[in-house]
């Protein structure tokens, strides 16, 4: 039985400060700071250039992909960690088209993070003319699913809704339907239970720096299927996914196995905050963690309905079809999630009116939200978002 | 005048260690540490989301990337930081061919980093079938330069021998040929005065954690002429190169200037560990850098001459001709070099026979390379290469 009381007693959480914003930036886990420091004396100051092989950092991206590995049901070696999420996606997108060369489109939705979207846009640029990128409605991509379709490229949990496709049973109809799955998973990882090698599922790539709490600008990781790691031709084929970089080879030869998937120097540092930001997760059950996760969101939705009810759930009421995020429409929503920021509830918010709030059972309990909606209601009964300090816009991911 | 005791003491250099290889990573600038924890801290533990804005995270990459320009001759505003080394030159080469769209031919030479070639390898197949990547001795590539030539692709200065390509005369030569430029600055920036807008190349990427000393898998660079950076479509197309990332628009519009090569979120934690490295470099001028770095490497190879006179020379002897390594070749080079790392003098092996040695006048000094000479003389003398121990096969970059 996973105890969120002691999961809690890892981070470090301002005084003051309720934060909703993990689905965008995870908190500190407390022992991050030492654990950096350890690395940068005493590995690089101390073992300089040696400590590639002395302190372990040149196999570090496929020991840390194993431990995200269990947190999103991959099998053993299918996951690798390195480079920012949109190269994953880049490296996925590319790999299944290679690997399903007589069809030309990639389906997506429109729900679909634009980030991938745009890399979708840029590397069917550089392929031949007839590739297309066709996004529908999120709830018309089962039926848009055809004959034609070389990659379904989806985002498991939608980043402004929550919204979350049944992976299992799209993965199977596209599967049925001769089409590559790629699936993307930043709202996903250490927020619901995700079962790859279960539904079979193709590609797959995420981000750390969310649920997992792996710092700003922490790397990401993918995951290919066993199946497809002798087949699939990395497209950005950079020396560290080499059979054997250190030869020197002029030619590329890919290395075995999600190796292949790796491309330069790995982020050393930043791998050290995620490897430690994981020792908490390996005390979590995500069942237990999907358990809570429900009963702590649907606390949330029933207390703003109650206090709050200028607010539109903009979420499925469904628990079933949610990620472990609550957003609200409401029309001054960027002025009232800056006031809200002003008195210490951090979410954020996403055009054009969504209030959007990350619900972590890592470090969230009952008494965090009940603030929060305490907050929100007399911020809403002052008519807080009509402030001028709050219009000036400026926010981040 | 740079002071160069003075930059000496900026860094810690392990007890005993004699370092001679900054060309693969940089010893620890001493401020790094409490630079990180600050960064830890005080802004990802307290301001948590809202440090994107607060503490600047989100310019970094634009604001690092002009320091690192003065280094490099680049004009302001021509140099972004983030990804790695590999990923930077996919996006110089991709744009280069984008701006040349009538020739196939990408132009490089033996001596270019392999990734270099894997990544332009892998680019190409993307592209239609007619592209070619030609490789030619380095003192052929002059002559090489052609009608047909998109791309002219090299390394500065060459990973083994230390050899340096003429930028100016090879740039030019490029140019008039209607060939695009890209280089390579891996062994260049901080090592040897680059003058890129002087030169007027096109494109250029270099790493940071060789001689500008940020740290074990620091961001890399990519520049852009400015003359270019309306016409260059960034072939990875991510949210954070798009002109309004936070508008979350369906369809990729990319930013303007340099910013357009940024792809992802950057890596905050190691950004600060090159902003902090770039702190030496600010008291440092390149002119008074390269002199030392000339008499250095003189003194060095009249010393291995005279008392090592086994190895030979690999590196031009011109110093001319020359960036700031110096590498010889032996027979028992692998386990002559695992003989002096047990020593304490540490440079590092390229196969198939070549000792390499780099001298940062950051850090390095006549004792420093006096004792390094006593050292290998000793062990020739001794022939150390035929122990055991040191026939076991295992490194690094």
């Amino acid at each position: 039985m996973t105890d969120f009381n002691w999961t809690k007693s890892q981070f470090h959480l301002p005084d003051g400060i309720t934060y909703l914003d993990g689905n965008s930036l995870g908190p500190l886990p407390k022992n991050v700071t030492s654990r950096i420091e350890a690395t940068v004396e005493n590995e690089w100051g101390e073992m300089l250039v040696s400590a590639w092989n002395r302190a372990g950092w040149m196999v570090q991206p496929n020991r840390v992909g194993n431990r995200i590995g269990r947190l999103v049901g991959a099998e053993p070696d299918t996951v690798s960690v390195g480079d920012t999420l949109s190269i994953k996606i880049f490296q996925a997108l590319a790999a299944a088209l290679q690997l399903n060369p007589d069809r030309k489109v990639v389906l997506s939705d429109t729900g679909n993070f634009p980030s991938d979207l745009y890399i979708a846009e840029g590397l069917l640029k550089l392929l031949d003319r007839e590739y297309r990128l066709v996004t529908v409605e999120p709830d018309e991509v089962e039926s848009a699913i055809g004959p034609d379709t070389a990659a379904l490229m989806l985002t498991h949990v939608d980043y402004r809704t929550g919204r979350m496709h049944d992976m299992a049973r799209l993965t199977e109809t596209a599967r049925k339907a001769g089409s590559v799955t790629v699936w993307d998973l930043a709202h996903s990882a250490g927020a619901v239970p995700v079962d790859l090698a279960g539904c079979g599922a193709d590609f797959a790539a995420g981000c750390t720096y969310k649920y997992l709490n792996a710092g700003p600008g922490a790397p990401a990781f993918i995951y290919a299927r066993p199946g497809l790691h002798d087949r699939m031709q990395p497209a950005l084929s950079g020396w560290l996914g080499h059979a054997a970089p250190f030869a020197f080879d002029p030619d590329y030869r890919a290395a075995e196995g999600i190796a292949r998937m790796r491309i330069g120097t790995p982020p050393v540092i930043q791998m050290t905050a995620l490897e430690t930001a994981l020792d908490v997760w390996d005390q979590v059950d995500m069942a237990d963690l999907r358990a809570r996760s429900v009963e702590l969101t649907e606390y949330f939705i029933r207390a703003v309905k109650e206090r709050c009810p200028d607010l539109d759930l903009f979420s499925p009421r469904d628990a079933g079809l949610r990620g472990s995020q609550v957003s609200f429409r409401f029309e001054h929503g960027y002025e009232m999630m800056q006031a809200l920021i002003a008195r210490g509830v951090v979410g954020d918010f996403r055009a054009p009116d969504v209030m959007r709030f990350g619900i972590a059972p890592l470090y969230i309990d009952e008494d965090n939200l009940a603030r929060a909606v305490e907050v929100m209601a007399k911020a809403l009964a002052e008519k807080a978002w009509q402030k001028a300090e709050y219009q000036v816009r400026a926010d981040v991911t």
